[in-house]
């Protein structure tokens, strides 16, 4: 399966398109946004594709061509502006949802916040609340289309190393979570097709990664 | 006919109350964040309801029970932050859409941005990026309801004196238009069932407002 990766350049995606690399079924394309980052990627075995998630829908929709799933873990974090939260999270997302649909892929798995109901935007403090609005309505697109999605909740990122173990479930004990755990429980997801549909929120935790997501 | 004017203390709203309360067949309910605002729209006869646009459904619905029409014309302008953007454009407007459905209301007015289409985002400097995309998705739910919805697109709004005469289409070319003809628009807009499931862009032009939105 051939899995493109937009947001690869982050830590999260470095992971993730190590371990797929790494995967005797699975081989990554990366999106990328500048051409300086493609070394990085190649030098692992991967494909890439220069795009920026600024560019227009048709530009997406050419990186997601001839791929098998589409892994969205961009994210201009909620520590840059506001504006690029909204460029990036937001339309970015959908753009990037619109994008696999155009080129005719099924498979999307969206990495979402931990929370992004409307009962979280409310109560978040109000620095960090224009990134909850973004991903809650980048979620509802995705809801809203008829891709074969998963919307993974992971929550807080911590850059330790993974220790392969979690807690998932539709609600979870709020909790931190490793990014390389994040990373192999996207490759769980690729793995198993009844995740399909299906959104849970993820953190550190006691089960193996394989049997926790397997149990959803 | 009660109509609720979310954003009243805007300058567009300002006109919008006084033309209200100015006609036979109209009265005014204002929503307004600061008790201190209310003096002046109690001066002109109109009902008051203090609420902020960042509360939550419910005390945005309570302001909407007993109205006959909803007016958004509230926004954070392209001017402020993009976090204003994100939580006033296009979150307070998704919002007070879902509070005229919970208060049972079917007439609701948006007032958007004169072209907030995929290419508008795409072409639009920096700058305005965020704004657009918020006033695109904003418009995107509210036709997605089954609420008797009118999206007016004005074009660049001055505070020249209203000259009562606009262009009005699905697509007319760009130009300004006052503050004060927009709100007259909205009343012609009011008064015209026929704009019910229609947007138009409109501009200073020729044609007496309630001709022009009349034939629409």
């Amino acid at each position: 399966m051939k899995v493109l990766i937009v947001g690869a350049n982050g830590q999260v995606g470095k992971h993730l398109v190590s371990f797929i690399q790494d995967h005797k079924d699975l081989e990554a394309k990366v999106m990328i946004r500048k051409e300086e980052q493609a070394s990085y990627f190649k030098d692992l075995g991967a494909e890439t594709a220069v795009v920026d998630l600024e560019e227009d829908i048709p530009a997406l929709a050419k990186a997601a061509e001839g791929v098998d799933a589409v892994v969205f873990t961009a994210g201009s974090g909620p520590n840059t502006g506001a504006d690029k939260t909204v460029l990036v999270d937001l339309d970015g997302a959908v753009k990037t949802i619109e994008a696999t649909k155009q080129a005719g892929v099924k498979r999307f798995i969206m990495i979402s916040s931990f929370d992004t109901s409307r009962e979280a935007i409310q109560s978040a403090p109000s620095s960090f609340s224009p990134y909850v609005v973004a991903k809650h309505y980048a979620d509802k697109w995705l809801r809203a289309t008829d891709l074969d999605y998963t919307i993974i909740h992971p929550g807080l990122l911590t850059n330790d190393n993974g220790i392969g173990k979690v807690n998932a479930a539709y609600e979870v004990e709020r909790n931190e979570i490793p990014r390389e755990d994040v990373a192999s429980v996207i490759v769980a997801t690729l793995e198993n097709d009844a995740t399909i549909g299906k959104e849970f929120q993820v953190v550190t935790g006691t089960n193996s990664i394989k049997d926790e997501i397997g149990s959803l």
